[in-house]
């Protein structure tokens, strides 16, 4: 069974597997095991049945002998067109049976990688000319981009063209956040009066505002580049679509940018009105960033943070306030080096997604650590992996970004005044959870390295000390003023128009 | 409302609506007429709610308000992409209710056309190399081609590169079934001995034998050409993936040899093989179209109706051997003028389908005759639409290939004998249906031409009189021998091996 | 096979089968006959998987082995607490696997019928006292009632007691419609002004008006009796709700009333009112009928059809006016012996119904006679089954009330008129059929009888001539005038308030 | 809107509510709050839109004046027959939105307690002597009897007629555990020799065998008693089917069996086949439970918890082995005051119902400990809810069974050896987790007491000082063999044959 598991798995190139071990589980994990498969034990899961609504793809095979194909088509399914986690539910007592000889058409070898697009050339010309008449053109750099691996070709057209840009949170490190022409420090102003945007594999859904006004100019033109065409014309009309990968796109409009010799000039108003607004951004964060005032806020803490990170950091993030402010003040520079909450703010997922970079990064060896900023509620809903990095010696620092509560909380003396009206179910704030929860405590309990952080020295020392630690997890349990988003409430990512 | 209804729905051209009338469906029946949208009123249905089953989008606008942006994202979405019916789903208190002023943001106008892709260069490279190499080569013309208006490029390319194709049912007259290179009538020895297969826009269903033995040589080789990248390596690996609009990437395949100066010789024992064949088969189809006795048999009756059919008429059939054996007498040679049971074998479709071609070409006025070709169960799914066709006027002609059951029945005698023998519930052959059914006399019923037919003179006078009516529909009753399939039982579209 | 089928199957006492064949059901229905089920094979089906949407259970046996207990379950499911459709859907590739060997767990033995629960007692009483402190109390009798074979208990109760009744449309039948205490010929007034409803198995939906005003008195008290804990107290709070099966329920009832002596007494103001009104109304209903102008309307129709139909015949009704004005003008006499179009109003099952009567009559051999009560647009939608009558030899009668379209339909002149304006699909209404149809020719056309009925003396005749023979299926295609409802529009069964 | 949800809410009377707060949960808690209603705010939940698949009532109120009709729909539709949970989807436009006036049908009042049906009073005959003629009889007592709060009835019934009985897990405490009829310590000879079975309320699912060899004697027979018609002859044809509420049932059964002055004999050889096999029992499991080796095995553990545990205390459990073996182990004493993962064995719900169970009790003030029984895998699923428990001061006791994985872990030792010799997730048993975890330190993050236990002592001590504290939870984390579970195979709840 080993020896038929290797030759019907291995072929998909699986190397890593996540579960949660019960009967009959543990007989899959063993034999995962057997064939060379990493097996990940977590502590948590969701409705297994339940994921077959949210999947791209998903099957039971019929038979013993149409697991192969129907796993082949679900790890293809996952990564050709738009990518989405697919589902396949193998019936209990097939899990013990066994197949009498391993036939030839039961080895299915690994799919390719997914096949590569390009755009019509007309409408690379017709985009290239709508860019050409912009007088204030820019760039969204979205999660398709970074999927398509676009940030070479991306890198140059940017350059060659002269174009500012702005990354969506999944998009973040395509290019490096500290970029010459990034203007995410300016992403109100920048949305707002646009009048050509180029849309490079991302959803004009809440994130981007819908593309509408107020928040766009409602004659902005967009020149839509996406792989999925069904996607093209949701809630605005492009000028242009680009159908096609990411990559190839930017590389044909790289390539027509240059034979035209075409560039956006350096000296203009919208490049001034841009830098002027990032300068003014600069100013007020780094006003908040400085505050000496105990608690800190959240602009002190994640200033602090961002200047420790190594560059090469794979950084993990879920909140509100939290993800949030972090997605502003803490720099990407490399692609594929973020993951958060994502769309739909699904909360519990961190951990997880910090711990399978982590199993990744041991594997590949390539010295990044992995950072998880979590808001404390978040880190609420999955905590109990901590135990999962310790028990596998994974590294991973985690920042929990404690403010008491979810948005906002109470400090301690003001709990203990309630608490002393009554029954806390009838007076508490729903939003309130226990102040100063000592969740460095969850880590040090299974053996990692816990840090409860009050003021900006602690901070700094230790997250050098657990950034130099490779061999256990961290976490860093960092107070912060409970009513810290109420002081900075007209600064949230989402409406922050006077940035 | 009629106003508003001409801004809101207009925009998305929407030319016909098909339905049947029910509270409060009228209101919204009678709104269409007024924005100028034909309406045509259908005697059967299938429940509403399961299409969402079947749909690509399905929604249900949570306010009058959505109702145009819903609209427009499923007009577009059914035509973007892979092309599928969307099912949107308006709640009844909706139907009555008004919308206080038309705002401009309710005005949705039509999406463009569906953006155009390209394969990659290099694949294209790689795909006319690989066809270069190749001893016996076959091109594959599906559905997509059709879909995808690749005719012109296709025949260009055929034509230059001297490739042998042969089109599934729904590629059916991309190029003429007439073509010197169309092989269609080798087709199981074309696919059973092929090296090469260029696969334009056809999936590897059931229909083609899923790519694999015994249909098709273990080592044969799949050049994919599809728009939908979860489609490639669907149950077989191709060895190129060409990912793209089916008429740009043909003509990028067209450039590419046409560059090259590159062509299939004509003086190939390939070529020598596909031809042989086709005159043997052509032989016993002759064979079986000139056999005098009657009741006649299948390959009688089609070919003098497809000596009979005008070039350009819109084919439509439905049914098993009907349909089966159809597809291979009766030919097609335009593009996207023929329409079938397809990958499902939906039975009961038919009828609408024709009703749906003949109300378009009364407005396109471009003097093509829609022939419903029925099996007699098939024709029974829905047989009260002629009542539709007889309402409207609209000149099918329909022609019921009548052997007394579903796959095969009996004759009247026969029948006789066993209602004879006690109830027929426990006794008939569950496949049979009542013995020389007046399926003709449906159509008198209500005003049309019935003819019932059991000659070849009266199949031939019936036909022409028919095709000669552009006032009223027909419907020719042919009875044909009940145990024909049996006897022709080696030659089903699916399995016949020795054409 | 055909003895594991006998094995497998009869024990569920299963005696019809009804399908549409197809591969592999062929084999699945003669498999059936060989086991003594007597196979039906109709011409229409609805999408199988959605079936599954409505059923009350549904399932896929994962084995051969475990069809029969699947079997078993659906079958009982279908039958215990409130009765519903079930879905077993068994994989084509198990048709025609074969078990090795009987064992003795495949047998698996008919359930029994289904167990029987009582009302508390105490509930019982408290019914009994608000009964009798009733001023104008009424008694529903809803299908629940039928199906609960409460018939006797529910006669000797009614007449015990002294109590008007009335049923819906399911629940007809249960007590004869001309039993001395039926009130329906002033269901409106009954509704409106009853202080006290005894709700005997049938459910407060549309068809009650919801048991709200204005239809209902705002302080009418309801004792709901029904065998489905999770009905009681839907839209209205009942203020006793007996739990139990509607027959031993009534049981209880009767026994309490007739312990304590009491009855409703019959000189009341309540008793004067509702046969005023029903005096009246037969006055309005008569006048309508007895009209001699031609075309016919709804009412002289059915009350020459009411006279000529023997009292234990099956009616079978669909349509929109001809089922609503049907139910009141056609007595049904015998419970169980009414079928329609039911809570939804699904089109399309009239003649499959009848259908299955015809045949259980035909094994049952009781003389009753299945009469099929169509308007034009209903039969439209399943009318090829009129071949399948004839195919078995069913002595169905089938009435088509026509009146040219849905709702109502034009004359043949004003649709000449219409027809030389121009593209009826632009023109003609919506509800429009085309006018005098001749439905009957779709009769003859397979062998039945047809009659084409304007007068009262040729629905005398052609009823009387139907009936009479008991070896064809007839249809009566009764042209009334087209504007027919229009007139009567304040008559309609839900709304009219004035009966 | 604060007396809008008065009038509208609390008709229901919704005491508590659970939930996660988000936008635009807030506001309904808060409000909720104002209205009286007690608001727990917890740690994790699962994927909400997936509740509707396990849900046995689930709506979308269409309008804001729909909303209190649909909850009252949903409290009584989660009470009435077979109990289960409902799902209401607010749209999160709604929460904000206001209703003019509180019109009077928005007033929808708290629906009353379920109607009660009792069997029929001939099936009560049959089944009295049924049980009159057995020889070997016992009394099931599932969840059922605990729902329908039958147990004084029963209690009567059982003494009165001197039968043996045993519970189902969650039918555990209807009866108490130390009753001189109880047989569970003989549970399988019980269930396999019996020859009369009276099933009470509970499913004849996995976790009674499906009522079938070789678990049961081949020729037992059935007397079933529920609530839901669709379950009677489930798996297994009952002899007798008593379908109503249990308490009126064993009322019924318990007057019949009075009248007739009949009683089970006390000396009969069934009785002493019980008592002798329970006295074995009791040895085995004592002398398990008196080793006094170190680490502790389950025995051991589970017998001195059962000392110290108040006979009124409630007890929640969740995990394989600990839930498994604490069943028979750890007694109760009253009615519905156990909780366990149920009939799917759904692992995480047990904090949650600690929970619950804690804010019910502080509201009723009965002066009842809370004590959760957890594996320390199963503990894994939602310990992060211990926060919740300390926020509110909730003085739940948490016992967890502490082996290092899921059924049987590995000791520190070897654990230590195994990461020496490579990367953890190619090495370790799926079955790991980190061994001697301090989950007890999870407890004094947040505030509550902890106690790490590895002694007989220990474990005393820490129990008893938990117990007498009423302000904070509690968390043992109890230490045992981690291959205890190995030794003692031969007694699993579900296999053990020998008991």
């Amino acid at each position: 069974p080993s020896a038929g598991l290797e030759v019907c798995v291995s072929p998909q190139r699986v190397d890593y597997m996540f579960g949660i071990v019960g009967v009959p589980v543990i007989e899959v994990a063993m034999a995962a095991q057997a064939a060379g498969i990493r097996y990940v034990g977590m502590r948590n899961e969701q409705a297994v049945e339940a994921c077959r609504l949210y999947s791209k793809f998903s099957a039971r095979p019929s038979s013993l002998e149409a697991i192969p194909s129907v796993i082949e088509k679900a790890v293809r399914s996952s990564m050709y067109g738009r990518p989405g986690a697919c589902y396949v539910d193998i019936a209990g007592d097939m899990v013990n049976a066994t197949v009498e000889t391993i036939c030839t058409n039961l080895v299915v070898s690994c799919c390719p990688p997914p096949p590569v697009a390009l755009a019509d050339h007309g409408a690379i010309t017709e985009a290239v000319s709508v860019l050409k008449a912009a007088k204030r053109p820019i760039v969204i750099v979205g999660k398709g981009a970074a999927h398509g691996r676009a940030e070479n070709a991306l890198r140059e057209f940017v350059e060659m063209a002269g174009l500012p840009f702005l990354p969506t949170p999944m998009g973040k490190g395509v290019l490096p956040d500290d970029h010459a022409n990034c203007v995410a420090a300016a992403r109100s102003r920048a949305l707002l009066q646009a009048d050509v945007v180029l849309l490079l594999g991302a959803r004009l859904n809440w994130i981007l505002h819908f593309g509408l006004p107020p928040r766009f100019d409602p004659d902005v033109k967009f020149i839509q580049v996406d792989l999925c065409p069904e996607e093209m014309g949701n809630n605005v009309r492009p000028c242009v679509a680009l159908l096609g990968d990411i990559n190839a796109v930017v590389t044909q409009l790289l390539e027509c940018v240059r034979k035209e010799g075409w560039n956006y000039p350096t000296e203009t108003e919208w490049w001034s009105t841009l830098k002027d607004k990032i300068t003014a951004n600069a100013k007020i964060s780094k006003a908040l960033a400085v505050q000496s005032a105990l608690p800190m806020n959240y602009y002190t803490v994640f200033h602090h943070v961002s200047q420790l990170l190594p560059r090469d950091c794979i950084i993990v993030s879920e909140g509100a306030n939290t993800m949030d402010i972090g997605r502003t003040m803490l720099n990407n520079y490399l692609p594929r080096h973020r993951l958060d909450a994502g769309t739909f703010g699904t909360m519990g997922v961190g951990l997880g997604f910090a711990i399978a970079a982590a199993v990744v990064e041991r594997t590949e060896n390539k010295g990044r650590r992995v950072v998880c900023v979590e808001g404390d509620s978040a880190f609420g809903f999955s905590g109990m992996e901590v135990e999962t990095m310790c028990r596998y010696n994974l590294p991973v620092v985690i920042i929990v970004v404690n403010n008491n509560g979810i948005y906002s909380g109470v400090d301690p003396g003001t709990w203990r005044e309630m608490a002393k009206m009554g029954d806390l179910t009838s007076i508490a704030p729903p939003v309130s959870l226990l102040p100063e929860a000592r969740y460095d405590e969850i880590m040090t309990a299974f053996g990692g390295r816990g840090f409860l952080v009050r003021t900006v020295e602690e901070l700094h020392s230790s997250l050098q000390l657990s950034l130099s630690d490779w061999e256990r997890p961290s976490l860093l349990n960092v107070l912060i003023d409970p009513s810290s988003d109420r002081k900075q409430q007209e600064f949230p990512w989402l409406t922050r128009s006077n940035l």
